[in-house]
């Protein structure tokens, strides 16, 4: 019986760990649980050499994950939410103002709507466009933009508006906001964008890999969690299809059968379709970014982690990124979750060296969500504990 | 960094696990705990040599394992409970009708009484004693008596005077039974006792290593959770002290200072010191008694586990006593158990390789308990996978 995990590098010298844990939505940030994995293993030894790099998947905080990783200034400004009134929001300057890092989150997430607002036929993804707009305006040639969390399921018709793409009826007048306005679009002008857009490389990282239309698309799939009535969620499908249509005849694009085109309500297909944008696995994004690869470079051990791990974590997510690109390079990754869902299989999650909930007893989701840091940091312990195992004799 | 546990021989033959659960109070026997992990493994790898031996600690159950592991036989029979009332009951003869095995829970336990009628000042041990006679009757020449589980804290009067031994007062006439009688023992007569005591060896299996007195003691611990009130808990303290100096007066055995001379109301006390018998730890005597360390000759890893991991546990409690004698063998020993309490350091369990939550995610105990057997299968798939993660590259 071989020993786990037998790959470890066995020395006598410092060991070598990567932290690289996803947050724990709804109550650690990625980077406050890196920090709770770090006590953890301090707690068993203090000469352990933690290499830190909290990691995100496109989801809600991207951004702060790139921002911390690249030592990048944070610029603030004043947008429209999803109905329009003013939000706090903020972008990143990485890679001395040549990179900007934002979220569609941060102006247009469902986190900014009370539930009875929430309402993809109106609500507009344009507060995300003015963030992206400042961001051109300083400078940046490239962009990445972070889409999970949006409330929003207008195709990206929003934003694109706040960059000048003109989105018009038949009469050439501007279509209404939200995903019902696509209903009325008839052609699309790019004559007016934003000038910086010839040159910037627009860069999406997508949490999701769903189309943007059919039955796992941006309506069907995921506008009844953003508020969509059974008969809303048919509109904006057809809305959607209608805007596909219109984006081939005038860009050439086919974003029907583009992986990932659902995400953020359709926003990805949108800024493919019409501006020419990138979308890229947004776990694979983060980790080149953060320099995953390099990190692996003699580490021991990687320890990863989430709030939940399901079986749309097998989708690309983020303990599902960091354990494939560890396991190519032959490092074993280990994951520290909240839960593990009742429909995992585990033998579907085969590059992991081993999966532990952070639940040590019976417990309420709200104590395990009060009490998470705590849980994480003995779990952390436990962990390193059960590795070095045969070390102590 | 070495591996998990690097002592696990690697091989390419076949993998030999121990299972060796306790069992999981109130949802599994060790029986069906040990066949749950089994089917685990078996998930993983269904050419692994599993040798399943369900272990007890001297608690409730004991006799069950002991008569399972050496394939006796049993006796039933109809007996006292602690309240006089008629109950069945059995004990097993093992080795050819030997030795005879018995649990104190099995006439004498807390469960057979409703909560209004725990009253550790009236109800008595004597069945246990009637229990003990009959596998004397028929011939052995070893009784092992688990001790767990009681509802009494009579010394073990009742079973002694089941025995043959006159607790008399001052007048002569036999003290009443339950803890309150022994406050009028004013001497104990040894002249017809069950004429095999002379010959049989008596084991007694400890779950605790408890006192007879003070506050860890028979009445200050153990009495309250046995329903006696705190004047309930002195008048049983004196009543326990006057036994002891009784005892000592008639046969010069110091029972205040025994170890585990507080298990099952100081019944433990009262065997050693009126009949002398052994005192043992039970989670040793078992481990003896179904050869666990035969088991171990050529194992590759010890599955073992309980309900709760609690500090408690460290006191040689079934798990701890499965993990001791491993490591002391070389062998690495993993733990699933239902839950790890709040209390527990685990640096204090560093006998264990590893030890996990069969809680996946949060959950109520009610849940837990009622999924213990599908979750602990889960749960020793997972620690399968992970043990065995390097191998599969």
């Amino acid at each position: 019986m071989a020993a786990l995990p037998d790959n470890v590098k066995s020395h006598a010298a410092t060991v070598r760990v990567v932290v690289a844990p996803n947050a724990f939505k709804g109550s650690l940030t990625a980077a406050e649980a890196a920090l709770a994995i770090a006590r953890g293993l301090t707690i068993v030894d203090d000469a352990i050499e933690i290499v830190s790099l909290p990691i995100a998947d496109g989801g809600d905080g991207t951004s702060a994950v790139l921002l911390a990783a690249g030592d990048g200034v944070i610029r603030e400004t004043i947008v429209p939410d999803p109905l329009g009134r003013p939000v706090r929001a903020s972008f990143g300057l990485l890679d001395a103002g040549r990179t900007a890092v934002l979220d569609v989150a941060t102006a247009s997430g469902i986190a900014l709507l009370a539930p009875h607002e929430r309402e993809p036929l109106s609500v507009s993804s344009r507060g995300t466009g003015k963030l992206l707009s400042l961001a051109l305006d300083a400078g940046v040639e490239t962009v990445i933009l972070g889409v999970g969390g949006s409330a929003t399921v207008d195709g990206g018709a929003g934003l694109l508006a706040a960059l000048g793409v003109g989105l018009l009826d038949e009469a050439g007048t501007p279509i209404a906001s939200g995903g019902a306005g696509l209903a009325r679009l008839s052609r699309i002008d790019l004559s007016r964008v934003h000038p910086a857009l010839a040159r910037v490389k627009l860069r999406v990282a997508c949490d999701v890999n769903s189309p943007l239309l059919g039955p796992h698309g941006a309506a069907v799939l995921f506008a009844p969690q953003k508020g969509a009535t059974p008969d809303a969620v048919l509109e904006l499908e057809r809305n959607l299809a209608h805007f596909a249509d219109v984006i081939e005849h005038t860009t050439q694009r086919d974003v029907r059968s583009l992986v990932s085109g659902g995400a953020a309500g359709g926003l990805a297909a949108g800024l493919f379709g019409v501006l020419g944008a990138t979308l890229e696995s947004g776990i694979d994004l983060v980790l080149e970014s953060v320099g995953f690869e390099r990190a692996l470079l003699g580490a021991d051990l990687v320890i990863t982690g989430e709030g939940l791990l399901d079986r749309q974590s097998l989708r690309n997510k983020g303990p599902c990124g960091v354990a494939r690109w560890a396991q190519q390079r032959g490092v074993p990754v280990m994951a520290l979750v909240g839960g593990i869902a009742d429909d995992v299989r585990l033998a579907d999650f085969y590059e992991f060296a081993g999966i532990f909930s952070i639940c040590r007893r019976p417990m309420s989701l709200e104590e395990a969500m009060q009490r998470c840091a705590e849980l994480l940091e003995s779990a952390a312990e436990s962990l390193l504990r059960t590795v070095r195992h045969g070390q102590r004799r």
